[in-house]
């Protein structure tokens, strides 16, 4: 099954995807908050709640013709990870982390497919990197086990973690670089765990600029798979439903290139990942 | 003024303190919603509703009777400095930094006044840092001046950013070492800014672990003040209602001292900021 949220009269509404037509899940299951962390916090049964609407005769209305917001538009924790594909760490220079590289992103930084990824006045340096996103659907026991870590993941989306690299280096922590408004991709939809292979390992997952592809690797190349992620960080804190982990970016980013190539007012930037979806973003000055 | 964040039936609600008697603000003016994020987003006057309870027959309870929850239940970001005392950064060897080092905070490690911090399974390396909290009222404008940033302040309260050693040092990246659950104290009480010296500067700011003084030290000496650090945030990010910024610890960490000193099951840490409050949390082990 396929979830996205959109905004209806400037607030987000739960939507579930009936091939490329949405139903609104609020509308046709009222007991389904509009809210997708506070449905996982419920622990209401998402799934039962979309099979009944995809058999109703609810209303449906173009994916296409919606606005989207970020899929959690009231997130938990977002936690990302950096370095992990290991051909990304060489490309910029590093060695094979003993250790994923670990943020945090705050919810001002997200923006929902086809939202304009803003590059701010006080840096050109705009960067991609094509991300997969997990959706924790159920609180994770702490010092999971990496067998029974994937029961604990809704679901899995597509994120743009676009970075602003002269800040994210301005000292060695990352988190400015990494949440300035507008910069946090993430979308269209979240694909629910039961429709992808485990840990939405086996995927392709591609950055395109403009049309030309950037970035093109397997989510199997992670250094980290998503059981062993959730396993790691239970050694450390609960994850809880509705919290996000964004895991990693492969080869290709911008600042890697000769010369390096950044992202202008005026491009799109699309990230693909095979089986979830495409996320959409032009790009756009700040004002 | 002065509010806390108090559990009635195991519900954050908003209290306000009439010397060291409690008003349910929540009870007194129903308008009032229980947390204070949603108070501040919505833009509720909370100097005006305070005002009225304190002026009425409104029943009190001691502030040292109830249990307290962390001041924001449900924080917007929780964007953290480093290095924000120049005599921390030197006792951790190193030089003046020119750009703080900032990293987020996110909810599952927040807990309030009275409540145990907690050291892990993983890690003995439990250290304690004495910091000022800062919560936004409002937007703040993007590109904010120095001399407007303050307006946008509702209050400041005290943070005890209590930080697992090892882990954070395992990368150069901090974050996962300052969010393990249950090691970010926040409270007891938030004071209105009208009631402080401006940005909150000359407060007397000391840790003490049981009973001991280990950071003694004046928030004048931070490197960058409240209303620099706001202007400076701005630059990149929205701050929004319910934000909270922690403006990093002075000398005499557990870590910088021969041989180290960590914090132990049974320890009591004890972060006091003269003018707004002393925030006491026992350690104990994870379960």
């Amino acid at each position: 099954m396929k979830f996205t949220t959109f905004l209806l009269d400037g607030q987000p509404r739960l939507g579930l995807l009936d091939g490329n037509q949405v139903i609104d899940l609020n509308a046709a299951q009222p007991q389904v908050p509009a809210d997708l962390r506070a449905a996982l916090a419920q622990g209401i049964d998402l799934a039962a709640a979309a099979r009944a609407a995809l058999g109703s005769a609810a209303p449906r209305r173009a994916l296409a013709e919606l606005t989207l917001a970020p899929l959690l538009p009231e997130p938990g924790k977002t936690v990302c990870l950096g370095l992990n594909y290991f051909d990304h760490a060489k490309e910029g220079g590093r060695e094979k982390p003993e250790y994923p590289w670990l943020f945090l992103r705050g919810k001002s930084s997200l923006i929902g497919h086809g939202a304009p990824g803003v590059r701010p006045k006080v840096s050109e340096r705009f960067d991609y990197e094509a991300e997969l996103a997990v959706v924790i659907g159920s609180r994770v026991p702490r010092h999971v086990s990496q067998d029974a870590a994937l029961s604990h993941v809704f679901g899995y989306s597509v994120f743009n973690d676009m970075s602003v690299r002269d800040y994210q280096k301005r000292t060695p922590q990352w988190s400015i670089g990494k949440n300035f408004d507008a910069t946090g991709a993430f979308g269209p939809v979240l694909v629910s765990a039961d429709a992808l292979p485990a840990g939405a390992a086996g995927l392709r997952i591609q950055s395109r600029l403009n049309g030309q592809v950037m970035q093109d690797a397997n989510t199997a190349d992670m250094i980290w798979s998503v059981a062993e992620t959730i396993a790691l960080l239970s050694e450390c804190m609960t994850l809880e439903p509705g919290d996000v982990l964004v895991m990693g970016t492969p080869a290709g980013v911008g600042q890697a290139r000769t010369p390096p190539v950044w992202m202008k007012p005026g491009d799109t930037i699309e990230i693909e990942i095979e089986g979830i979806g495409t996320l959409v973003n032009p790009i756009r000055a700040e004002a």
